[in-house]
């Protein structure tokens, strides 16, 4: 039977440790290393403790076979959260790519925590796939040791933090996106736009919100601090900073939403207070979902292309799986605004 | 290495027939038996066709042992299509459910197909998970087989027919579902209530419809059959029905949709042909996405609880994959109407 890891042996890097070296050092026998290795249960915590210190003293890299990973296996999808039809984009970008290499895919989600526990770790290293993609999710240093002691190579997509240097990372372009948008309000007249960006420690959120401040400057446009809020990227975000935004004395005429979802919460608050949009208020959406095009109005929003990025990072993780290093280790895709019918200039 | 088919052994049912006792017959290896059972790609097309021929004469059974089915493992989740919010609900209860067994969720598609090609089968074959998870689709005949000789338990979500005897099917209360929404419209005093049901040829489908003609009926109210249509169950159906259906001299003052991406389908032809919802049509959804209260206006909806569908789905499987037969095979959660503000008496 093919196993994903028919072709991983127990020869060493050129010049490097070998099994034996760490098993001698440790005063084990072989297999104990090879199935703290292959992530075993049957191994004592403290026995599996000394073997990943040597490990990792002695740098052990494991070696794997080219041929093995490109015939079957499988690869791990794993979820931050899996939210809305932005997951779903994603998913159908990594199937795809996948599919086209009769590789499989595992889905998982960490229940909203944007790092695994080391159980999800524990019982992927028992597979083991030919590799892992985080979306917005990342692995703490240790984890990351212990997938790549294992040739196991992962790439971050839309990553919450800056991942290592050796983890290639999948984006898009969130600054040009904070920027295109704003730019189109200010071109609009607006002079008083808020930001509902995503949850402050996501790199992707810091970059459109500067983006958005970068936009006023070259217009020579001071943007209130006031009226920019963090949020997570699901309707409800958008719905409760909306409500508190428009009933403020002097609301804002046009926001900038961090997601379509976030979009979708501004315009219930809206319809609430009894604002018609765009007439008495713009919004722009983020994403470019299937369903933003359907709301009523139809949304204006900034179009990234989630399906590949996810396919973009999927092919990446098999170039690194065959042995060969990514040609670009930060790939953010282009995004561009969708102009449709939330956007007009503000009221007079 | 544990292996999901570590239990897998040559051993028969009792009294059954062995692999040797097929080799023999066809003349081959017990090795080559054993490889078309694990779905090996180096068994000649002939001799496999020969083998498995042979296993279904003697109606062969691999057996397994139960503990290797709970002790890790995969099992496929496989969407004729993955299409929205609706998939990632039954995905989400899949998710929690066989995270709860610590096994993992190889998810794939098939591109809109209701039954799998035979290169899916095969290539699952070589897993082989503990068990798979068919939505809104079906295997044929022969792939049944297969699957069956090789001890791998199925489970049907939303059957887009009726599947064999022996493989369980896990829904919800189409039927009354469609009750509950056309006794709703009918009680508030609509006549002329059209239905955009899904495709013809899926069993919910029909079931709701046949709900939508009993409301009908046990209120003695005629319905209008040219107000009935198929559709899938996208935006783009609701729209393109609606559209057409709201153009016509008699236009229905209600619409029942097929799901809620249907339902923001019809909300959006109305839009565009000046009709206020629910003042001059009312509309109900079907499923309750998260969505469905946050579009203008909320959304009356059929309630299915798609969540709890994929992890009573899980369960089932499991059952099986541990050698239980499930206590029912036919298991259909209920529906319940849930009132928002797009429906309301019709105009005077």
């Amino acid at each position: 039977m093919a196993r994903a890891d028919s072709g991983a042996t127990a020869r060493p890097a050129p010049g490097g440790p070998t099994i034996a070296t760490i098993a001698r050092e440790v005063g084990v026998s072989v297999p104990t290393v090879s199935k703290v290795l292959n992530g075993r249960a049957d191994v004592a915590a403290a026995t599996r403790a000394r073997v990943e210190a040597a490990l990792e003293k002695h740098q052990y890299r494991r070696r794997r076979a080219v041929s093995a990973h490109t015939a079957s296996g499988l690869i791990d999808l794993v979820f931050h959260r899996l939210g809305s039809a932005w997951s779903m984009e994603i998913i159908r970008g990594v199937e795809v790519a996948a599919g086209a290499h009769r590789v499989s895919v595992i889905l998982s989600e960490l229940g909203g925590e944007h790092r695994p526990p080391q159980d999800w770790l524990d019982m992927t290293m028992t597979r083991p796939p030919l590799g892992v993609l985080l979306v917005a999710a990342n692995l703490t240093a240790a984890q990351h040791q212990q997938l790549d002691r294992r040739s196991i190579p992962y790439v971050v997509i839309d990553t919450d933090g800056e991942p290592p240097a050796d983890v290639p990372s999948v984006g898009s372009d969130n600054w040009n996106g904070g920027l295109l948008a704003t730019r189109h309000l200010l071109g609009l007249g607006h002079r008083r736009i808020a930001c509902i960006s995503g949850p402050g420690d996501m790199l992707c959120s810091r970059a459109r919100l500067d983006g958005f401040r970068s936009a006023h400057e070259e217009a020579g446009v001071a943007h209130d601090p006031s009226l920019v809020a963090n949020g997570n990227f699901y309707v409800e975000a958008g719905y409760e900073q909306g409500l508190r935004m428009l009933s403020a004395p002097d609301r804002p005429t046009a926001i900038f939403a961090g997601s379509d979802m976030q979009a979708i919460g501004v315009l219930r608050a809206a319809h609430e207070l009894g604002l018609s949009v765009p007439r008495d208020l713009s919004v722009v959406g983020y994403d470019d979902l299937p369903l933003a095009s359907w709301v009523w109005p139809p949304l204006t929003t900034v179009r990234q292309p989630l399906t590949e990025m996810g396919a973009a990072a999927t092919r990446m993780l098999f170039e690194m799986a065959a042995g060969r290093a990514p040609a670009v280790t930060r790939l953010n895709l282009a995004t561009d605004l969708v102009l449709r019918e939330s956007t007009a200039p503000p009221p007079r």
